[in-house]
């Protein structure tokens, strides 16, 4: 069994090397045991082009090994140094506007530049060689939060000659590809890839399946660019590869990326997405404001624990006020041990802050850390050390399996920013919907990715808005013995973004189909008797019974066998009940929570989680805001 | 007299040949007449530069023209093949950020640029030449939907020299140009023509002379494109020439395109039209979500009968859900029906639903049509074939004189754009603010263009916000024997955009002078008895009578003889008021209708259209919702 | 003593010769004494490079001298003619998205091009030599409203290659740039100055220390080209030299460009300003729509009087409706008046109406004047005239010494726009928010720079926000014998944007640091007794004494012998029960003023200025609205 451990990121090259051993003294005393290094340190490396400095990295990897502590290693190609930019002035990735995204931050690269590339490969292989055995370098973490800035899309040159060789290794000739896409449609037809121009800047929308297509090859470079790296450690080094995924980014497959990966991991910053990725209304976000979307963690953790094929870490964990959200609060006193023991109930192997000290200086000097600018500990530090003792007790703690499954599907969220029929229609923001239901009663969940076909002993399976699923994997969920809740949305799209020809859902065994698709102002509900359809709603027509009816006698929920559709976005009200009379009926137990309470189950412990600012009475419990409370089983 | 007809848009080339008997047998069986084809198809006529493929079309034209269908035949202008930019790089458009326009969508072309047109007149002669005497051809369409995409103006290096080019044509010499302009303000003089920038992209803005001399361009550049492609049609064929106008584009000056024209058409999309392009609160919007908004379609009827001075059309018809609005909802039973009677009612000659089947590929396959992609009916095609019976009832009726007018000027418009003075202040929405007026008191409304002189038996003429208006066209209004009605903003530039020497509104017969003119915050009015004046006030001086004052006793509205100046932006309440009582005043009779439900006289019936999403209750008759009913005279 | 004086903006050139003398005939009717002429003549003086034509303006100079009107007379480099950019292709600046600003209104110039400040500086000598002895010339204007529509900053690569030199300037070798910013952090380190380019366009934010390095640049710009044609005035004149300013334009240091001026202006535009660059709610937006922000021109005339070193003038005055914000209401009757009395009040030495008579073309048409385009008086002519009566009353009036000194300071600004860490975070609206508390209590105030180090009588002195204040500030302000309030964000920041080691405030004599800071949502604040702090909360640690704790206990306000440190932003009430019982503490006189009233104190007079709407009863007085009342002392 794994050992969980708690960790930090640290930057030894943004410090005299006087404080390093003081530093990796109090790591070690707070009782961390794993600190990542070396993400963003090119430029120390190699100062100039071919020649290095290592003797800093060596002392720096020397001096934490000394102390028993445990080194993630990062490649540092996120951050080129100048001199790259002078050797490759057209490595940079160009925005949708055409404008050339300049040198002076970070990630200013694109993933299809050939030359760039061959550069990481050389930086990568020369780290792996120097470290690659180091027995203190106990995992690679390859560059850092692939997409993060908006950076996954590219409309440079290199981007565009890539997605032609990509096309013409899709479709082999053009003659397909107008096939496929349906260019006869405005005389859109092309006669050689080499036509085939990016999708951005066209008079009005693009074709959507020239811009799935698009989405697709973008994705695709992430994940060759992430195992060029890879393959590069793994030549040198045993030692497992790692990314740190950055939340709610979904422009690359996260799943095909960590195929090549040994362990995923997530950055995890709680107040800061609260503000800066999740729509909310005010009362909610001020009631959050200093613990966080109760739900947003926990969805991360499942989903990275599905992404890292069950192993997954948080790379970086918010220590307290940051700097890049729209508004940056600090964390109520509790919340970065809670953030932390919530990780751990889902599974986390480690947990590493980020970062050891906050740096006085640069982007992001208002970023706190364990420690203060003036070396001083702040709150954090103390948290952390908390957590650490916690971990003691928590050691034996393993996954509880859960009943419910959840399909996650990166490809269905580019199809929902492609299409979305509706303003606001988003996929993720579906699926999010459906877990939040689910965890108000209690749940543990598992997110699945969308070909997964073993479904083991799952009772429920949910698969909203999926917007492609095979032959083989309408098979599985057939036949998988649990309740598959279908739609809305679902199999609405053959693989080359049209309509199925027997119209969705196209569902072998589910014999209905769509025939009219409407989109909703947010005002403009379809009525309940409970609650409302909003947003989206489907006329539908088949063979099948009706499970629940809009209040004007339409289909809103049916079923067929172990197969259900819902045709529309239910509101809170009414998917909360749906969900929980679905629950009920195949007898998974369900608790209802209190609001800002949330319950996780490990192999050993039930554990509480107040993310309410005020004390909440549960079952015999007095848990404080920011308390997590644990029963063992 | 005119045969109405109902018809449909076809896209033969999105289908297998072996369902083309069967479509046009079903149009037949529904009771469509037109047919409207060929408008995207270039890229299948003309697959290589100079190589042809006319089979497909000959046969499309054949199976149709079997059937005893009439056929609209488009010219594809509006979608240039690939190679066609492959042949001409710089034929894009571009826009006011100064980027090309890319292809990958349509109308992906330069109005200015020579070379396409001649690419264009090439095209137009081929089909002309080929299909000019065919019995089957009974009308033709040039291009689809002018300056949909915000395509009519074009920042390009084209569009600069034909801006050169047709400065030097208007003004001569550049010191008339200068001085015509007031260039000596801010030292703008220039010293030849060729120094003449495009306005776009200036440090603040650009002398509103100068953009209004390039809307004008811009709009001339339509015209003269459109009229290339009539001339080669009128060479060959004698069948009537038809332009698809788009709701509410106001770029070009619809008249000016429809002088070359025999017949105007628009495309009426209510559902999208009230998602899209018209501001109303929540409330409204969803009252009207499923109907659309009860005057905006009757407007345009009104304004294309006038466009097409008498003969116009809907070539394309909502039949359901469509795929571009920002919300996109069902129609309302019925409603479907309901548009097409309407059209019907305010003259229009034929009906088009676009589209006959849903393509389930490409930009438009969220699209409704009046069949689904599985080849089954959608609601639609049962609405259609009511309104192919209800037709055969209606073929007597003609269209009704009305007493009432209201000139709508497209140049105004763009004075609006280019100098809105205060925020939102925008000429559509004034001109429609009357005519919204005019039809809750049930009146049939003609729409004339600015340069109408001629004023029949007109009782009432509303001239709001006119911009410019020649000595003759003021003797015609102020000698027309009607009560005519003025301001605000009527006459208030020179054909400059300048300041009348002598104050506005500068109008014979008028003695009166705007001096100082106030745009006000949306929440911050002048009160009235009855309402307000909103947004828009002037100070007037002058030898009038007033008809209303403010209450702090300032002047609202004034008379002279048969001219009448008002003096602000009524609000709802008190444009209702004033219109009533100016129309009670001559004896229009008036017909005070409940909200929702709309009156159109024609020659042998009143009709009521109620487009309230419940019933109606009205000179005792009980209207359902999307009903149509007729009340014989 | 001065003589204070009204005069008007009067551009000859757009007027027949013919109007000259009555125009001028009736400024000396009007009582006005001083004329604006010529700063946006070039293309008259200069028509064709090299070829001049002086005649123009030797006569309309003589015409106002002969009239016995004194003249400013302004470079017209603010609009060079269009063949300044046949010979300059890229002397026009580029905005932050990489476009040239294109020829075709004003300010069409980078600030770095050297040859065009080589053609300011010929222009200038010209203008110099030809009237710098002329007996009427008795002040000059350079330039006009630096900075105004945005073009303080440019991207242009003149930009760049200043902004290198100017780097290489400070910094002397790259490594100490490379340190001074923090460059280590993301491996952003240079091998040379041209390596640095601007910082637009990155990936995500640029570093802080290089933005702030860009704007002091982009400053010093505007100061070497003011400072280049003062050189060239001074060296043939010996009249004052002056500037006109803008209202809230805050991207250049406007005590350095006045360091070389010998008085300050600024353009007020009451009305324009309180739509466009005042963000309040609509309630009192409406109230306040015809007379502007109550304090936000006594804001300025304070401020330009510390720009000034004393001597300052309102170089453009609003006369009515304007034509540049968003709504463009005409101002309460009266109000003409008030805010020209209100300026004297502040020590205006002359208020300049702008413009004589509204010009019927081009941009600014509908932009009102003393007179209208048909040469009859507008209302403001009469309004004038008044002030010109009253202005005998109060010749005698001086400046009344404050008691209390608020700082205010550019660099402070441009670093809240580079890091508000919360959104919407603005150093103005800080400072503004003291102004107002401040003024509610019937305080003068003196506005000083950042730099002032003699506090003379001062009790109280303000510096919120002042982000560097260097040892030798704190120790004069620290000795200044005043109470000092500092925070929040004073001293935040070392000058090379990076946080002080020692935490901030890092203020010798106040033993306390900030450890966490808070930004907060709109709607989320932290509870005082009375009042909330929002938007920015500081966590601070210290040996000083709490002056107001939170609700819950934590120090909101502390203070240590003289020196008042505010730990967050006080909402409207907290600060003025926090300044008022400061000031009740020291014994200045505090006057509690209903709503919409002002008071200012001169050597002589109080005076009360009413901006409410209604009239007002204060002290025995009714003043009504518009209304002036004076005291005598
Ligand atoms: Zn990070
Ligand atoms: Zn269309
Ligand atoms: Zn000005």
């Amino acid at each position: 069994m794994t050992q969980k451990g708690l960790g930090v990121c640290y930057y030894p090259e943004h410090w005299p090397r006087e404080m390093w051993a003081s530093d990796v003294q109090r790591m070690a005393d707070i009782g961390l045991t794993w600190v990542r290094i070396g993400e963003f340190a090119w430029s120390r490396i190699e100062p100039k082009p071919g020649q290095f400095e290592w003797a800093w990295l060596d002392q720096a990897v020397e001096t934490l090994a000394d102390a028993g502590l445990k080194i993630v290693l990062g490649t540092p190609t996120a951050t080129p140094p100048r001199w790259m930019l002078s050797k490759h002035p057209d490595m940079l990735a160009v925005d949708a506007q055409g404008r050339p995204r300049k040198f002076g931050s970070r990630r200013h690269y694109c993933f299809s530049h050939e030359a760039y590339k061959k550069e990481c490969a050389r930086i990568v292989r020369l780290l792996a060689e120097r470290y690659g055995d180091h027995p203190a370098i106990c995992a690679w973490q390859t560059d850092n939060e692939y997409g993060c800035h908006d950076t996954t899309i590219s409309y440079s040159d290199a981007a565009r000659q890539g997605f032609q060789k990509w096309l013409a290794a899709r479709y082999d000739n053009i003659a397909a590809l107008n096939d496929a896409w349906g260019n006869v449609f405005w005389s859109m037809e092309y006669a050689a890839f080499d036509e085939v121009d990016l999708p951005n800047l066209t008079v009005t929308e693009a074709n959507p399946a020239h811009q799935m297509a698009f989405r697709r090859f973008s994705s695709d470079q992430v994940v060759a660019f992430n195992k060029l790296q890879v393959d590069e450690i793994r030549a040198k080094s045993t030692a497992p590869v790692i990314h740190n995924y950055m939340g709610r980014i979904t422009d690359f497959d996260h799943y095909q990326v960590a195929a090549d990966l040994d362990i995923a991991s997530w950055d995890s910053y709680p107040l800061g997405f609260l503000e800066d990725r999740i729509e909310a209304d005010d009362e909610f976000k001020n009631q959050y404001l200093k613990q966080g979307h109760p739900d947003y963690q926990a969805f991360h953790h499942d989903l990275y624990r599905a992404v890292g094929r069950g192993r997954w870490w948080i790379m970086e964990q918010q220590p307290g006020p940051v700097n890049w959200a729209p508004y940056n609060p600090a964390p109520l006193p509790g919340m970065v041990r809670l953030w932390a023991l919530e990780a751990f109930a889902h599974g986390a192997e480690n947990v590493l802050y980020f970062r050891w000290r906050q740096a006085p200086f640069a982007q992001e000097q208002m970023h706190t850390g364990l420690y203060l600018p003036d070396d001083s500990p702040n709150v954090a530090a103390n948290e952390a050390k908390q957590v650490a003792q916690d971990l003691s007790q928590l050691q034996a703690d393993q996954i509880e399996p859960a009943r419910v499954a959840l399909i996650f599907d990166y490809e269905s969220q580019w199809a929902s920013e492609i299409q979305p029929q509706g303003q606001g229609f988003d996929y993720f923001d579906l699926v999010f919907h459906y877990y939040k239901a689910l965890r108000r009663l209690g749940c543990n969940i598992d997110i699945l990715p969308p070909n997964a076909t073993n479904f083991g002993d799952y009772t429920v399976i949910f698969a909203p808005g999926v917007v492609t699923l095979t032959q083989a994997q309408q098979k599985a969920l057939r036949e998988s013995g649990a309740k598959v809740v279908l739609g809305p949305r679902t199999n609405a799209k053959t693989s080359e973004f049209s309509i199925p020809p027997a119209l969705p859902p196209n569902f072998d065994g589910l014999p209905l189909k769509i025939t009219n698709v409407e989109s909703l102002r947010p005002s403009a509900g379809v009525a309940l008797e409970k609650g409302q359809i909003r947003y989206w709603f489907e006329h539908i027509e088949g063979e099948v019974t009706p499970i629940l009816n809009t209040e004007d006698g339409r289909p809103a929920i049916v079923e067929k066998d172990n197969l259900i559709y819902c045709a529309g976005w239910l509101d809170e009200t009414a998917l909360f009940n749906f969900v929980g009379a679905l629950l009920g009926a195949v007898d998974i137990p369900i608790e209802h929570l209190p609001d800002g309470l949330r319950r996780r189950e490990t192999s050993d412990h039930v554990v509480y989680l107040n993310y309410a600012p005020i004390a909440i009475s549960h079952r015999d419990a007095e848990i404080p805001p920011a308390g997590v409370h644990f029963v063992r089983k």
